[in-house]
């Protein structure tokens, strides 16, 4: 039983793994195609989506077939636990890519953010980006060191989404409503972007070593 | 083993329920606390989060037990799924409540919402606390028609969600930037609450009849 386990555990990871790739790539894609004003590209994104979803229904069934054949205790049990929450996140961060893409084409050919504020979003998208392609590191390398910037990443992300209500709210923001309706969504799709990823970083260090790196308060 | 797992099942259930009713009256005092600028209130609903992350950290337990001492397989299994399912959305709607609490506080004493928007947000709020308490009576009552309304309040959430950008937007909008980036990210909140409360309420009916009611698209 412990061999088949462990077998069948390695094909989840590997499919959180490309999922988590996946929409790291979507994000990406997603980030430029607004900065870029990239029709094309949102369109990418977006048809893209249902990959995602497929992935994640994919690894729910993968999670759901080793539970009912291996049954597993223990650390086993809260390790497929984990996938199946991280594959929660995944498809969630997915969406949240796809709503940037679809924000993106709303407006187009007008640019969706006011240039102003395009240095911070840009910097947004590189630091949320990166923080998906760590969870997907840690899961290929079982290099759990490569989740070390996560939460600096994170800090980050947060930082930037204050900062951009604080340039929103100022007498002198002269983009008018639509633009900081727009901007605060758009930060706030980041904002939540990067919370899962860090969620997913974390369950997937668990998924790899069965525990849990430093517990700071959000659920795991 | 089949009637420990149906007294384990039970009991996981009921927990559910009692979790509903928290962000059902965490939704509907937060909301009371924005509308009516009652900061007691606003704080009474932020204190009380803490509980909710509890209740979910005991179904979590529970269900974990229920899976390492019963091994379910097929239906059962996937009934256990499905409640784990539905406390993290139940948690992220007790976040979503103090999102909206904790707007009230950063207010305070002004009024959060401009009287242009508040007859939406009343709605919004009433149709959001009705979803929550749906999927408390699923389980109490085991009535599945007890979530017939699901669709029609989630329709009214999102169809009132639309309209408040379309008022925001306007030309006329007299209140400003600040208010604008308040009544957006407070109208996705509840927006948000609804949509997790329609799977909530939807993975109530799958734990209670093994039947998951007309699929629409989102994930279950």
């Amino acid at each position: 039983m412990r061999e088949a386990y462990h077998v069948e555990l390695e094909n989840l990871a590997s499919n959180l793994a490309r999922m988590s790739g996946q929409v790291a790539d979507a994000m990406e894609r997603a980030t430029r195609a607004m900065l870029d004003v990239d029709l094309a590209l949102a369109e990418q994104v977006i048809s893209d989506d249902v990959k995602v979803d497929d992935a994640r229904a994919e690894c729910e069934e993968q999670a759901y077939a080793l539970l009912a054949l291996q049954a597993p205790v223990a650390t086993d049990l809260r390790t497929v636990l984990a996938a199946i929450h991280a594959a929660e996140s995944l498809e969630r961060m997915g969406d949240l890519a796809l709503h940037v893409a679809k924000a993106a084409r709303r407006r187009h050919p007008d640019p969706v953010l006011p240039e102003q504020v395009r240095p911070y979003f840009a910097e947004m998208g590189e630091a949320a980006v990166r923080l998906a392609r760590q969870a997907e590191e840690v899961i290929k390398t079982k290099d759990v060191d490569a989740a070390r910037s996560i939460e600096t990443d994170d800090d980050r992300v947060d930082e930037l989404h204050r900062h951009l209500f604080t340039v929103i709210m100022d007498r002198e923001w002269p983009h008018g409503v639509a633009a900081a309706v727009d901007v605060t969504l758009l930060g706030r799709f980041f904002e939540r972007y990067a919370d899962h990823a860090v969620s997913v970083a974390r369950r997937m260090v668990f998924v790899v070593t069965g525990k849990m790196p430093g517990y700071t308060g959000d659920n795991l």
